[in-house]
């Protein structure tokens, strides 16, 4: 059987550090980067971004949102980008942020985590709105095939506290019981759930024992430091990822200036981190 | 300026009915109706559905995570779907349950919201595990396009109650929260915001004053009747859309007995909502 995703990762970041890159390529960037706003630039963005981190970092993670933005071409752009990130041996984090029941579920988790699908990815971040249970198709697939369920838990974003740190009927916060059942999938069988947590505020979270991959977004352009991830993850740096998109690819269109950019804000990371 | 989601939606059920056909291509149906599994019979499937429903209901919401698991060439089949939903004058609800925060946001509003992208569509499910106020972005182009922003409220798989009734630190349920967030918005200004509501159970929710329509699964097979949508959704039924997938595909592959389930059930609908 294949390692669990958690494996992957501790492999990955071991060789090339914890850093994963966002790929975000929004309307404003391509007009940036001197590109249209369509799949054509959508396509030269990618390949340029995917070129240049691909020998650098463990982990990149495309938005999957700009790429549906341009209908099935710019899909057909996203699933030509999976392939070369996988040539590249680059972990792929597909946020997609995809979440249902039953069979729909388990057609999103045919989609970005089964073996033969055109979209198929290293993990897909999931939004457990309908219940952490209700990911199951997911963490299914994601078991079978030893890839990753990365969760949504507590962002960053001023909108989402509300229902994050609502509290349920065990007396616990949303956010911290998305934690748990993760932790608890992890320690009973193979480590394929991951959370995502943001980097720029307190999470308030006891984050011990979750034994996956942690997804921290909000690294460099959107305010937090990698001294900040030192502090606010303390005790849960091992499988740490932070993410970065726009102090990486606002160094664009010159491809060698975004590896430059991305391998030293890479070392930046595993120095605070050490 | 257009007319308002919520408006479109009344003259809509008023010549048509209520019922809200789901389409809902997974495996096994495209299998049970003598389908390949691909881009091909998803194509076949999804015409002869449409065609069949086309001329007799207001509203289909057809589930992406079916067409997004062929890949671009699933997707290529979703905006041929959608465009011949619009020509046959049937309002379409993409189900996709999407829901992100600032720029991602907009891409996903962009794409099933936007006058000119190829996956227009004239509502799109989302998820506010984010916050409700993360919708924003999907809901300002809503307002400015007469298009509607359906979320997910409070459902009926049984994974979804331990998160949907925590309770805030207004003392309020999330699904409530969420419902008055929407009230407030419809309530001052453009009625933009629906809600999904299952129909399988009671919900606990307070639902008057809305103002938007309420999206209902779980009709038919899924194991609500039309008598049951009268009691669960007493008082909320003037814009209650509710949903059958299974039981009007399951009468295929031929066209024709699609056509007859979809209209006796939504004769039925219209009968027990009197």
């Amino acid at each position: 059987m294949t390692a669990d995703f958690a494996t992957r990762v501790r492999a990955a970041v071991g060789r090339r550090g914890r850093l994963c890159v966002g790929i975000d390529p929004h309307a404003q960037l391509l007009t940036a980067w001197g590109l249209p706003d369509d799949a054509t630039g959508l396509r030269t963005f990618t390949e340029t971004v995917v070129g240049a981190i691909g020998p650098h970092v463990a982990v990149a993670k495309p938005q999957v949102a700009f790429y549906e933005r341009h209908g099935s071409a710019g899909v057909a752009v996203l699933e030509d980008a999976l392939a070369a990130l996988r040539d590249a041996g680059v972990l792929v984090i597909a946020d997609a942020k995809r979440g249902d029941i039953g069979s729909t579920m388990a057609a999103y988790a045919d989609t970005w985590l089964g073996d033969t699908s055109p979209l198929r990815a290293d993990a897909l971040t999931a939004s457990p709105y309908l219940g952490f249970g209700s990911l199951d198709p997911a963490v299914g697939l994601a078991d079978a095939t030893g890839r990753g369920v990365v969760v949504l838990a507590r962002t960053s974003n001023p909108e989402g506290g509300g229902l994050q740190t609502a509290v349920d009927a065990d007396g616990r916060s949303v956010a911290q019981s998305i934690v748990d059942a993760a932790a608890l999938h992890n320690g009973s069988g193979r480590a394929s759930v991951g959370l995502v947590v943001g980097a720029t505020r307190e999470h308030g979270l006891d984050l011990t024992g979750v034994g996956g991959p942690i997804l921290a977004p909000g690294l460099g352009a959107q305010g937090a430091t990698p001294a900040d991830l030192a502090r606010v993850f303390a005790g849960a740096t091992d499988l740490l990822l932070p993410s970065a998109s726009r102090q990486v690819l606002s160094a664009g269109p010159d491809g060698s200036a975004v590896a430059a950019v991305a391998q030293r804000l890479r070392d930046e990371v595993e120095a605070a981190l050490r």
